[in-house]
C-alpha cells in the first residue's frame, strides 16, 4: 500500500509540465518542441545501439549510462554496452546511419525524440548520436521522489564547424588527467577541436626520441610520453574530438633554444645563450630562418611529431616574433638581401613557407596565428585571428581580411578566457562579421572559433576555473542559432550547467575551496568566501605586471587564484541596485542594505580571521574600503541622513584600487551606480 | 615606518614560544627537543644539498620548496633544485651521506636542526632527508603576518621497517592520477611501501604484450599500460617508497580465467564459462594446479611482469580459494591422488611451490596472503596476515604462527580501512603482539603493517577518503614509539594533518562537498553537511549485503559514500555528552541541548531540500527519528519534563537502525549514554 501511494505521488509530481525556458540546455538546441508528458526512469532503463556506426558509441553510451546513474543513484541494471543491438526492447533506442569521422565537415546533426515511453536518437553518425546523448542528460528533471525526462522532439546541429577549446601546456605543464577532463568538458558543450599548446618559451611538452634533448634541457621533466598523448588523441577521439597540436616557431623559441642553441638568432652563442623562460612575456629568443640546421631539425621533428596525431591540421604558431635577434645578426640581414626579402615579415613568410611540404609530406594543413598571413603566404594555411584592441587593432580584423584574401580562418579574438573578463563579451563575440559583407564563399571560409586558455596564471589546481564556466557561453556561441544572445538566460542556464561539470571531474567549484582552507589556514570562514564572491582577479594582463612579478614556479594558491570572473555575489548586487534604482520601496531597499551590512560584518570577520591568517592580510585594505562605504550608504540610505558627497567619492575610488591581493572588488560599478543616483 | 612597524609587530608574534603538545606532527618524532627561538621564512629563503644522495632529493627539495611556497605565498626565488652545492650559502642545508636504495630494512634516520638562523638536515641517505623535509614541513608555525620554524632538534627514525599501504585497482579501476596523489600522501606520512592490488575476479589490470587477452576480454578497457606502470613505479621511488605488484592466484581467478578458460578447474569449460565479476564477495574461478599449461602461462606472466617492479617482493595473493571447483573436478582429483596432496590446502602449496622459482628468476620473493602458510610452504615466503575476528579466527593469530613457523610477515588485520570503523581500532593495533613471548629473532621477523584499501565500494572520486586521513594514524603506529598511543593527542593532530593532505592533491575533503552537491540537486544545504559528520556508512561488510546489491558499475555516488567513518559532528556531541554527565551545569547542559536543537532544524531542513532532491528522501526516517528523540530529550533536560521511559527507549532503537541510505547514525551511543544516565 505504501509502495503504490509513493508510485502514485511520484507519477503525479512527475507530470508536472515544464517549459521551454525551464530548460537548462546548453548550447541551446536548433530546434525544440516539449509536448506534454514525461518518460520517468527506473532501474531497468536500457539503451540500444542499432546502425552502422564508429565504436567510439558504446564507450559513450556506457559513460552516459553510468552519469544518468550517478545523478540519479537508479541503479541500472545495463553495465557496459559494447556491441549493436544487444538489447532491441530497450526503451532508448539510438540509431547512427554511418561511421563518424573525426575532422572538420562532417555531419554532427542528431533528432531525439522522448515519447513517455521510448527515446529514439536518429543521428547520421554517432558524432551526432554523442551529442544527442548530451543533450538528453541536459533533459533530466525531478521531481522530489523520481527522475524524468520531459517528452519532446529536438532537432539539432552546430552553426560553425570549428568549435575549439585552446589549452596552453606549456607555461604551466598540466598532467594527463587535467587534460582529460576538460576534454570530457568540451564533449558535454559539444564542442570538437582541442588545440593543445605544446611547446613555448617555459618549456616543451612532447616526448622526443630522435631529439630527447629537448626534454632533457627544455622541459623540467615535465612533458607528455608518446604514449600520453597517443592514449589522449584516443580519448578525444571517443569524445568526437578533433586534435590540433601546437608546436610555436619561429619566436617563443626558448625552449626550443635551450635544447639546440646553434639554430637560434642571436649571434656568437655559446651553450648558455639560452635557458628555459620562467617568465611570461614576448622574448627574444627566435629560430634562426637563414640557418639550414632549423629547416632540418623541424623537419625531423614534425617527422615524429606529426604521426602520433591523425587529425589533418598542425598548428605552427608564428606570433609575436619580434625580430629582434634577426635585426642583429649580420648573417640574418646578408640572408634577406640575398633572397631579397624587404623586410622581417618576408622573411617570416619564408621561412613558414618551408614548412608546409613538411606537414604536406604528413597530409597535414598548415595553421598559423594571423601573424603568419603575409602576401606570399599560401592559401592553403588556416589563419588563426587572435588580435584585438589589447594589440592596438581592430577587434577581429584579421579575421575579414583572412577571408577576403582566400584564407579559411578561425576567430580567437574576444574568446581569451585567461584575460578574466565576464562571460557577456566572450557570448557576444560572433566569428560572423556583423557591418562588413561577405559573400557566401567569403563566410564559409569562417571555420568557427576557439577559446584560448593561456596558462602563465593557471596552475592544474586553477586552470579548470579559468576555462569552465565561460567557455560554455562560447561553445553555444558557435554552436547554436546566432540569435540566440539572451543574456538573463544564459546566466541562468549557466549555473545548472557549471554545476553539472562537476561529475566530468571539473574541479572549478572543489578547488575553491581548497585554495580558501589554505588561504584561511583551515580555520572555518564564510567571510572569506563571502568575500571571494564580490571580488574577480585582475583582467587584462594588469596582474603580473611586465610578466616578472610571478615566475613559471611561483605559488597560484593566493586570493586571486581562488576568484574568478563573473562573481556570482556581485552579480546579484548589481541587479538589487538596478531594481531598488527603478523603484526606491522598503523592499528593494532591503535587498541593497542587507548586501552593505553584510560586508561591513565581513571585514570584522576577515580580521578575525586574519590574526591567524598572515594570506588573509592583503585582502584587509579593501575589505575596510568596502566597509567604510557601506557605513556611509547605509546612513544614506537606511537613516537618510546626508553624507558628505566628497567623503563617499573618496571611499569609493578606494573601492576601486587594484593595488590589493591582485583582485579587484566587482561591486565597484554597482556601488558607483548607487551613488551616483 | 609602517613598514617598521609591521616588522615589529610580526617578530613580536613569530616569538611567541610554541610548546611541543602544540605541534601537529605525524607520524610523532623519535625524540624532539624545542628551543626558544624561530626561523623565520621570508621570500629570501633557498636550500642547498651536499653529500653523496640520490638525485631524487633534488626533486624532493624542489617539491619541498613549491610546498612551503603554496602555502605561505612568499614567492621564493629559488625555483628548480638539480645539482649539489648549487647554494652553499643556503638557510637549509641537507646533506646525504650517501645514496638511498629503495628497500627495506634502509637507514631511513634523520636529525633535523633548526636554529634561528640556518637549518641542517643530516641523513645517512636521501631517503632520510626525505622523512626530515616532511617533517619540517609539519614544523611550519605562523603568526598573523609571517610564517616560521620553532628552534629544535629532532632526531628520528622508524620503529618498522615495512610501512605499507594497500590499493586494490582490480574492483575499481583507479586511474594513475588517484594513484599517484596517494603515494604523495604516503610519503607525506613516512610510509614506503605501495603494495598495489592488481588483479581480481573484477578485472585484469596490465597491460600485456604477449598475453593482450588479459586486458582485451578482462579488463573493460581499465587497465594500466606497461609505460604507466613504470612510470608509477619511478614516481614512487622518487618519494622512497618501493611499489610491491600483486597478482592474485589460484582464487580471485575470474579475470584470467575470461581471457584463459583452459587452465580453469571447472569441468567442461567453453569459451563463455567465466565472464568478468560485477558483483563483490569469494568466487568460484580457480586456476587449475593441474594444469601444466596454468604454469606455462603464469611464467610467461611473471616474465613479463617482474622486469616493471624493481622491488624484491611480489605479492601472489593465494587468498580465500574455497577449492568448490577442485573438488568438484575428476581430473584434479586425481592429480591430487598422485602427487600424495592430502587436503586441498596442500594442493594449494603445491601451485605456490611452483611460483616460487618463476618469481626467482627475476630475484624476487614470494609473498601472499597468511593461507599461503602451509607446512611444506617454503620459509623464503612472506606472509602477509590478514585475518581476524571477522573471519573466525584470533586477531592476527597467523602473526604469531608465521614468526614462530620462521617466516618474515606483515600484519594487515585490524589495518582493513575499507571496513569503514573509527581511526581509534587501527590506531592502538600494534604489529608487535601483546601477552606472546617472541624471541628477538621472531620479532625481528615482524616486518610491519599495511593499511589494505579493497575497493568494492570505493571510486576514484571517493577511495580518498576512504583512505584518509585515518590510514594517517597507521602510519604513525609503524613509524613511532609504541608508547605514543594518546587517542586525544591522535585526534588533535589528525584534524590538522589531514587538512594539509589537500595540498597533495588528496581528495578527501573536496570531493565531499561534490557528492553533497549532486544529491542536493545543487541547492546549497548546511543541513546535508551537517547530517553527514554525525553519519557514517555502514561498516564491517554490513553495506552491500551478500556483495550482490551494488554492482561494481554502479553508482558511489550516494549519501553513504559521502560520509566517512570519526563522523566529525558526532565526536563533538559525545565530548559534550561526556562533560554534561561528569558536570550537569547549565553551561555543560547548553553544550548538549544545542545539539539537540541543530538537530530538530535539520530534519526540517531537510524535508525540505527533498522536496527537490529525490536522493535526499531515504535520509528522511534517519533525520526524523533523530529529532524525535531530539525533541523528547530537550522535553527532559531543558524543561525538566519527565518522559516515558518507553518512548525514549524505542525512539532510540529508531536512531540505531542501519536501514536506510547505508549508514548509521553515529551519535547513537552518546545518545544511549545521555538517556540512560
Amino acid at each position: 500500500m505504501k509502495y503504490i501511494f509513493i508510485i502514485l505521488i511520484s507519477s503525479f509530481l512527475a507530470n508536472a509540465q515544464i517549459k521551454t525556458e525551464q530548460l537548462n540546455l546548453m548550447p541551446w538546441p536548433q530546434s525544440i518542441n516539449l509536448t506534454d508528458g514525461n518518460f520517468v526512469l527506473d532501474k531497468g532503463f536500457k539503451l540500444n545501439i542499432t546502425g552502422n556506426p564508429n565504436p567510439r558509441i558504446f564507450i559513450g553510451a556506457t559513460r552516459f549510462l553510468r552519469r544518468l546513474d550517478g545523478r540519479t543513484g537508479l541503479f541500472f541494471n545495463q553495465g557496459f554496452v559494447t556491441g549493436l543491438n544487444e538489447v532491441p526492447n530497450a526503451k532508448l533506442q539510438i540509431n547512427c546511419a554511418q561511421n563518424g569521422k573525426i575532422g572538420l565537415h562532417e555531419d554532427e546533426s542528431y533528432r531525439l525524440e522522448i515519447n513517455s515511453g521510448k527515446i529514439t536518437i536518429n543521428a547520421t553518425s554517432d558524432l551526432g548520436a554523442l551529442h544527442a546523448l548530451e543533450t538528453l542528460l541536459q533533459m533530466l528533471q525531478n521531481s522530489s521522489t523520481s527522475y524524468y525526462f520531459p517528452t519532446a522532439v529536438i532537432e539539432d546541429f552546430p552553426r560553425f564547424s570549428w568549435r575549439g577549446l585552446m589549452i596552453d601546456a606549456a607555461r604551466h605543464f598540466l598532467p594527463v588527467d587535467v587534460i582529460k577532463r576538460n576534454i570530457d568538458a568540451m564533449a558535454a558543450m559539444k564542442m570538437n577541436v582541442f588545440h593543445w599548446h605544446l611547446v613555448d618559451d617555459q618549456g616543451w611538452r612532447i616526448e622526443m626520441n630522435k631529439h630527447p634533448k629537448l626534454t632533457q634541457l627544455a622541459s623540467d621533466g615535465d612533458f607528455y610520453t608518446q604514449e600520453e598523448i597517443k592514449n589522449i588523441v584516443k580519448y578525444a577521439d571517443e569524445r568526437g574530438i578533433l586534435v590540433v597540436p601546437e608546436i610555436d616557431v619561429p619566436g617563443h623559441g626558448t625552449a626550443i633554444l635551450t635544447a639546440y642553441p646553434e639554430i637560434g638568432s642571436k649571434i656568437n652563442f655559446d651553450k648558455t645563450t639560452y635557458s628555459i623562460e620562467r617568465n611570461a612575456g614576448v622574448f627574444r629568443p627566435t629560430l634562426d630562418p637563414s640557418n639550414p640546421k632549423t629547416y632540418l631539425l623541424l623537419s625531423e621533428i614534425f617527422d615524429e611529431v606529426c604521426p602520433l596525431f591523425p587529425g589533418k591540421y598542425f598548428h605552427i604558431g608564428g606570433d609575436e616574433n619580434e625580430g629582434k635577434d634577426w635585426d642583429s645578426n649580420p648573417k640574418i640581414q646578408e640572408f634577406k638581401k640575398k633572397y631579397k626579402l624587404e623586410n622581417n615579415h618576408e622573411l617570416q613568410t619564408y621561412f613558414t613557407m618551408q614548412l608546409i611540404p613538411m606537414l604536406k609530406k604528413h597530409d597535414k594543413e598548415l595553421m598559423g596565428w594571423e601573424e603568419i598571413m603575409t602576401k606570399n603566404m599560401s592559401q592553403d594555411a588556416i589563419i588563426h585571428s587572435w588580435k584585438g584592441t589589447n594589440e592596438g587593432v581592430a577587434t577581429g580584423s584579421s579575421l575579414v581580411n583572412a577571408v577576403k584574401n582566400g584564407y579559411k580562418t578561425v576567430l580567437s579574438n574576444g574568446y581569451y578566457i585567461d584575460l578574466m573578463q565576464g562571460v557577456e563579451s566572450h557570448y557576444l563575440t560572433d566569428p560572423m562579421p556583423k557591418n562588413t559583407l561577405l559573400s557566401a564563399e567569403e563566410k564559409a571560409r569562417i571555420l568557427g572559433g576557439e577559446a584560448t586558455m593561456w596558462s602563465e596564471l593557471a596552475s592544474p589546481t586553477t586552470i579548470d576555473s579559468r576555462i569552465w564556466p565561460r567557455t560554455c557561453a562560447i561553445a553555444e556561441r558557435l554552436w547554436s542559432n546566432e540569435n540566440i544572445t539572451d543574456l538573463g538566460s544564459l546566466r541562468k542556464r549557466l549555473k545548472t550547467v557549471s554545476f553539472r561539470l562537476e561529475e566530468l571531474g571539473i574541479t572549478h567549484i572543489r578547488n575553491k575551496a581548497v585554495l580558501l582552507r589554505n588561504i584561511s589556514n583551515n580555520q572555518k570562514s564564510e567571510a572569506l568566501e563571502d568575500f571571494s564572491n564580490i571580488c574577480e582577479p585582475l583582467k587584462i594582463y594588469s596582474r603580473n605586471i611586465g610578466g616578472t612579478e610571478y615566475q613559471m614556479y611561483s605559488p597560484l594558491t593566493l586570493f586571486a587564484d581562488a576568484c574568478t570572473p563573473d562573481a556570482s555575489d556581485a552579480l546579484d548586487f548589481d541587479a538589487a541596485v538596478n531594481q531598488y534604482l527603478k523603484n526606491k520601496n522598503a523592499e528593494n531597499q532591503v535587498l541593497v542594505t542587507d548586501f552593505l551590512k553584510k560586508w561591513i560584518g565581513l571585514n570584522i570577520n576577515l580580521m578575525e580571521l586574519s590574526a591567524n591568517a598572515p594570506l588573509v592580510q592583503p585582502l584587509l585594505p579593501l575589505s575596510k574600503s568596502l566597509s567604510d562605504l557601506s557605513g556611509q550608504l547605509l546612513l544614506l540610505i537606511d537613516k537618510k541622513q546626508s553624507v558628505n558627497p566628497s567623503v563617499l567619492k573618496d571611499l569609493l575610488e578606494q573601492c576601486n584600487s587594484k593595488n590589493h591581493a591582485d583582485v579587484e572588488l566587482a561591486v565597484y560599478n554597482s556601488l558607483k551606480k548607487l551613488i551616483q543616483a
